[in-house]
């Protein structure tokens, strides 16, 4: 079996060598995180990523040592041979500064060509390039290399399939644990339980399960705090109660690959508002489920949510959902149609979430979130996450 | 007393005003962070800020509710009032979109001017704003805004350095906490402690002291792991035994504000490249830490640092030090003298860490970080970390 990496490479290979260019370069470092560097050749984080259209990967990692036990690479120079800067390594590596075995693989000039970076690079480096390498024909693209990333990506492969296959099996694990370990400390409770204590159970039950970490930093806001869709900080040291709307998102990261659900605990004693969000945001789940099918537009899913909550006079201050991965957030964004932008369909090998959410300042908010894998003729929902009641 | 935010803001008027700029906008969102937002407004993460000469700043939230609750600025604007698209927020608000008190208050015509946009910006977003907005002077420059907030923040402020003291005290109460703990903990040992272990207590003693949480991922890195700068995961389920030596990199986030620690345990039966290692890296703290001063250059510490270990055949692979504050990487950068890179001046009010570290593939590694403030005559060394043996 070829390795998956190579796999992957290739058709990076393919796309620039029918393009006309002789490379592209990636580069994953802190304040410019680019986790393609990772899909590409299995080095977690931190290095430049230089793929070359007539077959070759050189990676610059900042930890050598690292890089030798995880990275799927034609080539790796350390990063501290530029003295970790990029602009040094793009240039020095462009002059054909390689080691020699790499520069006889490559059997080539590396003069007067045309070199592709990222979309997501800054305009002052891009100019900067142009400068310093005035011999080669520097591209950005907002249609180049990171839309065929995406567009690769986006339909996960056999080995990303069965890795999210286990994930959410872990997350549902976690689920049904926390669960119970809430409705038995609020059962108890002359002790308060913490927003933070329940953050810290379900960290501890992922690195019991095995998998590397969370996906994300997990959200738990309590009643007080479930009015905002990102609370910070994420999780405090306020108390859980028994009232009103509880709100749990996390993910946890397994291979890489991370999940992400929320769950919502509801408590006793609602308010009219309350249960309302609730019904709506519990309805704008099922009714978004049924739609999901390959060739299905997500926008015409998130836009039929728009009308459903529209209907009722709330809206929802962020997107429907959105693709999971390497990344906490990837393609598809699943969110109301707009002018500018073309529809994206649904295909077989996506995994994404859809998260219906409402909030209000004075009665809290309510969030439920479910990872799916669309399939040959419809739908599997990956994961088990539901809006929990602790009236009894 | 004057808000501290609107001090800060002033000083970015100022410029604007000096430079002929109408207008500078910061983003801070996934993907883009610029904790100068917070800096600026206090709004914690997940906005734009417009910032104009005139001396108003507008933000555009994407949190509304949380905005309200901790934003200090002229005017709010939802994100997704611009249906959560920032260049539709830019382009709408200098074509004169916002509310009218605002545009009262502004009291002139939005066409024709220079707009700044952060050094950070990506190459497709300049460009297109270029195209989207043909009347304004697009600027996006490496020694504009972000330089000028940068000087500004490398200089703490009086609350800055109230919050670093009270910060620092949290730090060094974990570290003397883990060291009781871990000692402990492999006296008894029958049971072995886990990275994950330790990484948790830490977690538990950040909360307990009522700050926010971790200033960055936690490394807690054992004896088979601490060969790697940012092992990954950066903690595991891998023990933590009275073996080799043990890295523990962590930072405590105090009302923003992150501290950056890093103690290395050593344990029993050493071999002798080990004992040299730990000799080295606590010798280079200990020599770094008496240069620290007023009016020295932050490369002459890390050029005599790295003549020191290269005297006795090692290399550092990473800088000696950074400065800290809002985020865990900030100016000024501690690194070896470049022939490209001016010269950067220790001065009063500049905190920031000295760390240095070696790393063997086969025996493990060492790494001492402690924080220090820059004071009138020298220097005043924030946090406690050291490196611990546990060979009693």
């Amino acid at each position: 079996m070829k390795n998956v990496f190579l796999k992957r490479q290739e058709k990076i290979f393919k796309h620039l060598s029918a393009s006309g260019i002789f490379a592209a370069v990636l580069k994953d470092f802190e304040g410019s995180r680019n986790s393609s560097v990772r899909y590409l050749t299995g080095h977690p984080q931190d290095a430049a990523l230089f793929i070359f259209a007539k077959g070759a990967a050189l990676l610059v990692p900042w930890d050598i040592n690292l890089a030798k036990k995880n990275a799927y690479c034609t080539e790796i120079i350390p990063y501290t041979d530029f003295n970790r800067n990029f602009p040094n390594a793009v240039v020095s590596i462009f002059s054909g500064n390689a080691p020699p075995s790499f520069l006889q693989y490559m059997k080539t000039d590396f003069s007067n060509k045309k070199i592709e970076f990222s979309g997501s690079s800054s305009w002052l480096e891009i100019e900067s390039f142009k400068k310093l390498m005035p011999d080669k024909e520097i591209l950005c693209r907002e249609d180049g290399i990171d839309s065929i990333l995406s567009k690769n990506r986006i339909i996960k492969d056999k080995k990303e399939i069965a890795i999210y296959k286990k994930a959410a099996e872990i997350t549902n694990t976690i689920i049904d644990e926390l669960e119970k370990y809430i409705k038995k400390s609020l059962k108890k409770s002359k002790k308060q339980i913490t927003e933070f204590e329940i953050a810290l159970f379900i960290e501890k039950l992922i690195r019991k399960n095995r998998a590397e970490g969370t996906g994300f930093e997990t959200i738990v806001a309590g009643h007080t705090r479930s009015w905002a869709i990102h609370p910070y900080p994420s999780f405090s040291s306020a108390p859980v109660a028994k009232t009103g709307t509880t709100i749990i998102d996390f993910g946890i990261k397994y291979k890489g690959y991370t999940t992400d659900v929320t769950i919502t605990f509801t408590g006793r004693n609602l308010s009219g508002k309350q249960k309302e969000i609730i019904n709506l945001v519990s309805n704008a789940a099922s009714r978004a489920e049924k739609l999901l099918k390959p060739g299905i537009s997500a926008q015409s899913v998130a836009d039929s949510i728009k009308a459903f909550f529209d209907q009722h006079g709330y809206s929802m201050p962020h997107s429907l959902g959105h693709g999971i991965g390497l990344d906490a957030h990837e393609k598809p964004i699943i969110k109301v149609s707009s002018e500018n932008e073309p529809l994206a369909h649904f295909e077989e090998g996506m995994v994404f979430t859809i998260e219906p959410g409402l909030y209000d300042p004075l009665h809290g908010g309510v969030r439920l979130e479910n990872n799916y894998l669309i399939t040959k003729n419809g739908c599997k929902k990956l994961t088990n996450a539901r809006i929990i009641s602790l009236e009894n």
